[in-house]
């Protein structure tokens, strides 16, 4: 499986923000949304072997985390509006007190935590982050097959605690080329490289 | 120059479609809005050596082409509403009836034609085609610097009179790996290939 861990230091972990004004009420949600679309979605399919994680780190609500896994997602369509609403009604109900997972839709789950709680769930599935200084991903030999994590920055990169925390996991840093691009492009490089190390996908309808 | 020439089939040439339902309303343009972000937008800045051309097939208006320039372009911001609500704009002029591009706001530009303009406007870019069954982009030698234009389908694909035109040009297949791709995600990937091969980037703020 492949996991994608997008950090939205200021992203909404709360369902008050307007879908007609997503940059503007949501902490910059709407960077996260359109990485769900890119880590998710191929051409008339899912990717059944990816997981997303958003970590929503503003509002009141914060920390909270919201899981979409792609061997049990359904309904997930493509466009920023269509998920803005899926992920304000998962945002819209109460998670376990106790901080673990909940299932709360098909293949879509909720926590009362950050990071920390994503961590534990990914067990040893072998971390990256993704960092513009880094040394490009097309030469790192580690990567391909088996649980693999990566991290990425939105809009505002990371905040210094998650980068300690990565890099006190050993959270091999990996690098994209020459131009600092936005979340979902890192998503889709990796996902590709992944394609292309993996062979066929295992997308499905 | 970096041109890419997204053809929608049914994608409206109209600006009569509702911004609180792209994918139910107007042919699937929020594929091609998402294809402009895709093309134009980097982390903080605008490519200002990238053109983007949406040909609309869809309404009675049609055939219509939006172009967007990089170096001109003003107030691209890359959430989908956003750009939907820029192109409704665009859309809701009058272009020349010549047939010619007629710039409409800064960077941005309308004809009341299809391919044919975008062809005549390139002049002598060398022309690639997207294409799933094609030869991999990473052994393509001839990519990279100088004009080139890059033809890629919607969720539909390419119709077989673009199809044809583009070959009887010598328009050269490349693919992308092993997966069906989203018309954005193709973006993505040829840009940075071609920020790879051309250093580092001429983006601006």
């Amino acid at each position: 499986m492949r996991h994608f861990v997008v950090v939205g230091q200021k992203a909404t972990a709360s369902a008050d923000f307007l879908l007609d004004d997503l940059p503007g009420s949501s902490g910059r949600l709407d960077v996260l949304l359109r990485c769900v679309r890119a880590a998710m979605l191929v051409s008339h399919g899912v990717r059944r072997d990816a997981v997303v994680y958003l970590v929503l780190g503003g509002s009141s609500m914060a920390p909270r985390t919201v899981k979409i896994a792609g061997t049990d997602a359904a309904f997930l369509r493509p466009d920023e509006r269509s998920l803005g609403i899926l992920i304000k009604k998962v945002l819209a109900i109460s998670g376990p007190p106790d901080g673990q997972f909940a299932v709360v839709r098909p293949g879509i789950s909720l926590a009362q935590r950050g990071l920390d709680a994503v961590l534990e769930d990914l067990g040893d599935a072998r971390l990256f982050v993704l960092d513009e200084r880094a040394p490009d991903l097309r030469g790192e030999a580690a990567l391909g097959g088996g649980d693999s994590a990566f991290f990425v920055g939105d809009h505002l990169g990371f905040d210094d605690t998650t980068r300690s925390v990565l890099s006190s996991l050993g959270a091999r840093p990996i690098g994209l080329g020459p131009v600092s691009l936005h979340a979902e492009d890192a998503i889709t490089l990796v996902s590709n490289e992944l394609d292309r190390r993996e062979g066929a996908g295992r997308a499905g309808p």
